[in-house]
């Protein structure tokens, strides 16, 4: 987080300073979030808990705000009961578009909105767009219906997003662009077969067959270590199983 | 402001740390604001500026949140173009009736709502009743909407309130409650005639004639030196006159 | 921590709200600390630890600045290698003993210090004397110090001190002030004999026999859960033994 | 400052996001001092302020930390009486020194340290060897001292620095480094001869005769704008007036 927060290489700025946030599941059925308005480079406390609390599942995410404040509440990931939800990217116009979008959310869960991102928008699009059932269907009428009020307000390219969301056992992670110029999304290689490619490597024999790391840019060097996902598409990774499947936002009827 | 945040009397909490705010008119025509999410007592920022800055006209707000985050979008005083509001009291119920307020919110002031709070909501909807052209008239609307909406979902007492709003020359002040027993409300005396009563007194020689805060609670212990605002009237303190009326809110139509 | 800090009852100020600290032992040999110059009761993140991180041996601070900056680097408990250190009360005229007491501290570990506080320097100073060979006598030594160079100053109570260390199995707990009028300091009575007291209690029987809480104030109102340190006297928690003992402070030779 | 904190082009690092500082003197004698641990473009208070307080005479810092804690008492400008100072650079080996220098400020001043960094401490050796009464040679001095202590500590290269100090009137702007290899420092050009050479630019007519800039980097790309100040040298400005002459540490006798 620190690396990329400081130096990133394929995002749109180079420094994302502009807060930050982790979520993790622990015993509790409720994904813990730690969140900070502090560049993740400064964050004494982020050190202190990277150190010294373990999970199964966690999202990190690092913050360059297109416009909106800089406050805990705009930080990601975002959690709804026990599902995260972090975006990279933007909802294009997203002044003009917030109003009509926030009266399309549930009216029951528009009252758990806290902060004033286009991305917390989006999740809770997503969720009442049935994210909880079925998050690919979620997410692509998410897109659908983002895409149908941009453009009815003149807006070529609605839709620039990765997407990562979770229940603490699945993550889905997304990427997608209405223009088809997506912000980069990788997965790592199954760490067994980079095992048997670097033998050598101390790195590799501490994580177990079932790891996976899904990131915006690759981390550190290693050759064949970091699949892309192409664009228009969405993977899944659950225990046991990864799949990929093509992304088609659905427009509302 | 740092005697009031540690040790309010007349407040509902003793302890009002919950951020602050400045706002002041100076040589340009929109006001500067100056927030903090820290305790006014540990800021040395609100200190520094306090020693060094001047102005005729200052609004000073410290924050005890009813709930909602604390942020700097969140900190009083609210500003829209050369207007200023602050808001002590709270919107009954605010998490139920929400939606519905913002929905009442004229669309093209909705895009420049930055915060979370009841109480720009408030501003907001006294926007749209018309503040800048007549504020009694749209403070009375305001309240009467919200009281009406917050009825409508059985709240009992939806307004709790004293604001003050200024244009820069004119300061208005409200004090009013549903249920009839608002949050204390007080304005200074004629400088010239306590300066007549203390002669001996050096900070009534340090202020013009023309000098007047408008304070939730009396401050010092100068006999003769506050007068309350009574319970449902607002004044209106301008250049060369005081005005004190009766406040009505009016329901919708 | 948030009910103190909005509402002590035996500290100097009622309000606490100049940051807090958390330390906590977990699977490594050093504790973690988190840290935040926000009011206790407003940290979200203080709240989220809370409910996802376990510790069988938690130090938790809220500070009342006497003085010196709001900042993390100021905030308890402080951590040196493997130990905790936390401190309620204040060095009189630390201002003018300042220099002279660092000039006492060990000047390898000079170098460690990262803030500006009467408490980290007294830390130091114990530290400095075998805090970690021999906890009482060192804190005997250190505050024998601290006495002795406040007197020289005029300074007629030098030291007013709880003081709570640990190295991660055992806890030792110090009550005194030069005065003979030392902040409060207790400790919980044993489980076993409080639940056969209250055999309804929940809260009794999430606790395990071992169960021991060292504090400032007593919390909650449960008759009998808590015993007052005597003056000038110190005690140790560790397991299957608690011993108290009085506290002497030993003048520099 | 924003342009510079993102992207500054001559500094170690391009991103300057460890706070940031402002001083500037108005009808007070003492100067005021405006300070954030935000990265200056995320700071709305910053904005506020630079769109509303007039002065003849600004200090601007952005701070990007080479260590010590990022916490207000650590940001520059630093204020001792009526002076300001601002250092870009560094204490080679500051950990190692940082006792010995301390020990050589004078006790009565040492008292007004607020902070942890070299800078700071850079600043309270200048105080003590006379900067309020002859500032080249009481830098002269203090960086004679730092080499000192430094070489004795095995530093082949103990200071990197430019250094600006002001009193209020006149601002001295010092370019030194022990290895000859100093970061950079302009000025401005005299803005009579940059009016007559753009006629039509019209940033120039806002400006007096007597405005100068003193600069890291410099702002926009008018040519002839910049001038360099040389290695090992130091210039004043004042009104009426810009001298430049040689800087040469002087080694403790």
């Amino acid at each position: 987080m620190i690396d990329q927060s400081l130096h990133s290489r394929l995002g749109v700025e180079t420094t994302n300073g502009d807060g930050f946030g982790v979520g993790w599941y622990g015993e509790a059925s409720t994904p813990a979030v730690f969140k900070s308005v502090e560049p993740a480079w400064n964050d004494r406390n982020l050190k202190e808990l990277s150190g010294h609390v373990r999970s199964g599942l966690v999202f990190a995410h690092i913050r360059a705000s297109t416009g909106t404040p800089v406050q805990q509440t705009n930080c990601h990931p975002f959690r709804h009961g026990h599902w995260l939800w972090m975006h990279n990217g933007s909802i294009a116009g997203f002044h003009d578009v917030k109003r009509e979008l926030l009266l399309a959310v549930d009216p029951s869960l528009y009252l758990d909105i806290e902060g004033s991102t286009d991305s917390e928008t989006f999740f809770f699009l997503a969720l009442t767009m049935g994210l909880e059932d079925d998050p690919p269907a979620a997410v692509e009428r998410a897109v659908g219906l983002i895409e149908h009020v941009g453009r009815e307000h003149g807006i070529e390219h609605p839709v620039q997003m990765t997407v990562a969301t979770t229940d603490g056992r699945s993550i889905w992670g997304f990427r997608y662009s209405s223009e088809g110029k997506s912000r980069s999304l990788f997965y790592s290689a199954r760490v067994d077969t980079l095992r048997a490619q670097y033998p050598d490597n101390p790195v590799l024999h501490q994580l177990s067959d079932e790891s996976r790391l899904v990131v915006s840019e690759p981390l550190g060097d290693l050759e064949g270590a970091w699949n892309e996902v192409p664009e228009s598409s969405f993977g899944v990774v659950r225990e046991g199983e990864d799949e990929l499947h093509p992304f088609t936002p659905r427009p509302p009827a």
